[in-house]
């Protein structure tokens, strides 16, 4: 989910404070203090409670050292403004999606996840082990800044349809809303595709607007009660195998603190990649159960078959594009992602991928 | 795989120094040195790797105010007494795996990985979303030790074969070395289960004393050179799906540090649950294409079907003796974690799993 326009309305009320009088980080008693603007709202379960977390973790391990305050999407600057709040010194981190920034590069997308992409153990360890870092380096040393990876969603779900979906005829026209690189698969494949916020699906699914949609998956979707327009819950998103947050930071900034700091803004970003998916491993199935049980809704793990491969064909165009850009640093990023990809799947699909369809086939647990 | 004779042999050399003369942690000009014994071999790939990282890196992000030593098997005490070393305050920390104190209880199996059990995303969701922490800290707080996360190998192999297994036939009395849990599980199924140090198995598979042997996954068993003897891989094990690995410390000790100081040992805990599993994600996938390419072994993603189906039925006979302990908490976190697993594998199943299937087969990225 690309939660864009979901951002651009949710900030309601928002304000951004004048960015001159907020530009030098507060110190007192040696104690810096930085400013972390954030893409989601206050308390968006896993990820805005995450972002949240992050700067406490933060704080606590300095011992207040560097003390880290939040401004919720809004607050302070716009969501979708916070990376050139970094940029342009109104802030001194950023916690989001890299493909917010897409229109800076387009090799960002590779740092949140694409269609048939990575897995978000996949990801960290391209990002940790076969130059990932290295890249998203390069891509934001243009522009000043460092990022971290800091939580992933895993994968998230397929949608929300009125009816089940029979086959690839079924989508033809059908009013979805999905966006980013996922919604131009499903363009692809026939889809009328649109995008709106979050905060306004539900409406329009109810007013018969929209078709069909996606948002996140089980922890976030039941919140917002797709379920009483829609009883057909498809749980497994071919676009989203994975949702990577990134923390960003102002890079001179961050090479300025004492080393010791800088260690615990890195150590935290990744014990909260952990923290954050553990959330959503957690809640996703909890909330499923409810949607189940107490609201009616029918599960289906995949779409048909034609629909897959028509998604696969799309995807491979919308990828290729990527990897044909015009910007070399793209090019590249995309040929490691895609070379990585293809050695880590091997790995998943050998070993992971059969021990998990062994257990699913052959071990029932509900008479231990 | 448990490494427990495996550490044994190979802390060749190692001598327990006397543990009186060190048993009083250093502390100069307020700052902490901790000694942190280790169960792996100095420089062991990926675990041995990752206790010396996750030292340096609590020492780094405290500027040194929290000193950590690493004592690897055998330099301080033998591997196999290095939670007693803690708990008698020979050291104050201890890296290892929390099933080799299945003699203090039997529900420690649960906290690293148990046959057809939860893989490594779903055990950090259990232990810390789902009340696996606070069990675990019910049965350590009897020996007055807390344990944190600290890696986690993801599923690992299933083992090496001199010949392709067509069905349970050929498994009746094979010599087999494989320990733990997973060991009763095939000793259950009808094979003739060895345990014997790692270090040992290549010459036992040589001299024809073993028919067959597990030990970790590709990063770690080419080096051992098992492909020499045997071509057939089996590159996925039913009974560990996860192998994670745990941080130990003195409870009262690390209660009485500066609670910054216990915030980075726990936030640098979770990071190398993260950078553990990322390095073995990584460099496995590089190993078994070595294994392939360069030595012709073939891959076997998945045993014969009457092979799972014994396996799945031996494996809920071994849990079910454990469910039913005298221990009434060893009862209670079994209980914690079968109802876990069964909800978390939802999410599992209809999710993750469906996301891999559908690239599996849909996606090809070689003509991208």
């Amino acid at each position: 989910m690309d939660r864009r326009s979901f951002l651009r309305t949710s900030a309601l009320g928002g304000t951004a404070a004048a960015a001159s009088s907020l530009a030098a980080p507060a110190v007192a008693q040696g104690r810096i203090t930085w400013r972390m603007v954030t893409t989601w709202p206050k308390n968006f379960p896993g990820l805005g409670v995450g972002a949240q977390r992050l700067a406490d973790r933060i704080t606590a391990a300095s011992d207040g050292a560097l003390t880290v305050e939040v401004y919720s999407a809004g607050e302070l600057v716009p969501p979708l403004q916070s990376l050139d709040a970094v940029i342009d010194g109104t802030a001194e981190m950023s916690h989001g999606a890299a493909y917010y920034w897409q229109n800076k590069s387009t090799a960002l997308s590779f740092f949140t996840g694409v269609p048939f992409g990575m897995t978000s153990r996949e990801m960290a360890a391209w990002v940790r082990y076969m130059g990932g870092q290295e890249l998203w380096d390069e891509i934001y040393d243009q522009f000043g800044v460092q990022g971290f990876l800091s939580g992933d969603t895993g994968t998230q779900a397929g949608g929300w349809f009125r009816n089940e979906l029979t086959s690839i005829d079924d989508i033809q026209g059908l009013r979805f809303r999905t966006p980013g690189l996922g919604g131009q698969v499903w363009q692809g494949m026939g889809a009328s595709v649109t995008n709106m916020a979050g905060g306004e699906i539900f409406q329009a699914l109810q007013s018969g607007a929209l078709d069909a949609a996606e948002f996140v998956g089980p922890y976030n979707d039941l919140a917002l009660g797709f379920y009483q327009v829609c009883k057909h819950y498809y749980t497994s998103s071919f676009n989203e195998p994975g949702l990577a947050t990134e923390v960003v930071v102002d890079k001179a900034k961050y090479q300025a603190l004492p080393a010791n700091l800088q260690a615990i803004v890195r150590d935290v970003a990744q014990a909260e990649y952990d923290q954050v998916a553990s959330d959503f491993y957690a809640n996703d199935p909890r909330a499923l159960k409810t949607l189940v049980e107490e609201h009616g809704v029918t599960i289906h793990s995949q779409f048909p078959d034609d629909i897959m491969e028509a998604a696969a064909t799309s995807a491979k165009e919308v990828l290729g594009n990527v990897l044909n850009s015009d910007d070399e640093l793209v090019r590249r990023t995309g040929r490691s992602f895609i070379d990585s990809l293809q050695l880590l799947r091997t790995r998943t699909e050998n070993t992971d991928q059969t021990f998990n369809a062994v257990r699913q086939k052959f071990m029932d647990y509900s008479d231990l």
